[in-house]
């Protein structure tokens, strides 16, 4: 078993266990809707989400300080808005819509499946969101973690070897005690650069184009959904 | 109600939700005593923690980085041990005895206290313990957080300021919608201080001589214990 000896999991949050394209979609038509707004909703949750990896790379760079992930979906939403729509979006109305990104629902799987997982491993997310997002998006989808590790523990973005490894010292553990579970291979890649083991996690369904349904690199697991890597696990 | 506009509390752990007294000494006993090491057991304990508020100063002055608490007992045990058996104690046994500060009960009420406040709060330890530390006393004593802050969130320890507004920030909050609850004033002034509202827990167990019955300042509520602060929340 390629996990022998693991104690703790680390998940992916966006597109791994949650499925922001159509909640942040969803919220986007119940900020914008009633003030007359008519877009294409899951467009805009995709151009939203393009201005992802752009805003973090300025952090990762050096070239800005750490800035938590809510402060970058504001200052994105203020770029991408005006392809959108010409009227004038009042300052509160925005901050309502940077919001979408806390109120996401997990995959099917997923509750069912960190349950069953907590009950042999430690588990945090290691994800990009800070610790609000992360937390509103726990209490919403009744998960249970052990702490809330990634971005805001590390005050760093992944791939950065900072925030797999704060998380590993987090728990007091050895990275290869802690395995990194992703739907994506770049985050994958980068947690087994630094030690730690690795199981991906197929979301074909995250977006046409980018999902992938099997990992593009060599993972110690590959898993259908969380309940298949709990199955896997023997949790 | 001086908790209006309250959306998260904050919990001091080391003595306002666990008894660390009887717990480091029953632990004690438990690794040293198959040895032949029989010792003053809360002797020990109290020992112990004496050390604490000292090693915390080294890195509160600037003369060392931030270092863990778990890696702060560990060398602070070293320091007492001598004073209380002349035997060499094997570098194995050292790390079992520092766990015994992962191995604390909580007081009666604050399962069931907690339980009931998080139903109407955020809720959060924002404790010198480190996170791994604090998830252990969480596992064990069957305790949902929110979120781990405090000391390893903010890389400093109370009562600095930044442990305080770092965990404010945590949760995308301003500090006077937080409250920090605690037996001790020291805490609760240094929260005060940076604007947050606080709360007093008495411990008058926790230790003779220290305890503290009643606030030694002016304090927005005083409980006594988490379940009557979560009757006077109404939650």
């Amino acid at each position: 078993m390629r996990a022998d000896g693991v104690k703790a999991l680390f998940f992916d949050v966006f597109g791994t266990l949650v499925d922001w394209r159509s909640g942040v979609a969803r919220s986007a038509e119940a900020v914008l809707k009633p003030q007359g707004i008519l877009l294409d909703w899951l467009a805009f949750a995709d151009a939203w989400r393009d201005q992802y990896q752009p805003a973090m790379q300025a952090v990762r760079s050096g070239s800005i300080p750490y800035t938590k992930l809510d402060v970058l979906h504001r200052q994105t939403l203020e770029k991408i808005l005006p392809q959108f729509s010409p009227n004038e979006i009042k300052a509160i109305d925005l901050d309502r819509l940077t919001l979408a990104w806390h109120q996401l629902d997990v995959w099917p799987d997923v509750q069912a499946g960190l349950s069953r997982l907590r009950h042999r491993f430690l588990i945090a997310p290691v994800s990009n969101g800070n610790t609000s997002l992360i937390c509103d998006l726990a209490r919403r989808n009744d998960i249970h973690w052990d702490a809330i590790l990634g971005a805001d523990h590390a005050r760093a973005f992944k791939p950065m070897p900072q925030v797999y490894l704060a998380a590993v010292d987090g728990f007091n553990l050895i990275p290869s005690e802690c395995m990194m579970c992703a739907a994506h291979s770049s985050d994958l890649g980068a947690a087994a650069a630094n030690g730690l083991r690795t199981a991906h996690i197929a979301r074909p369904q995250e977006r046409a184009g980018f999902s992938e349904s099997a990992p593009r690199l060599s993972v110690d697991l590959t898993a259908a959904s969380v309940l298949d890597l709990a199955a896997q696990l023997g949790a």
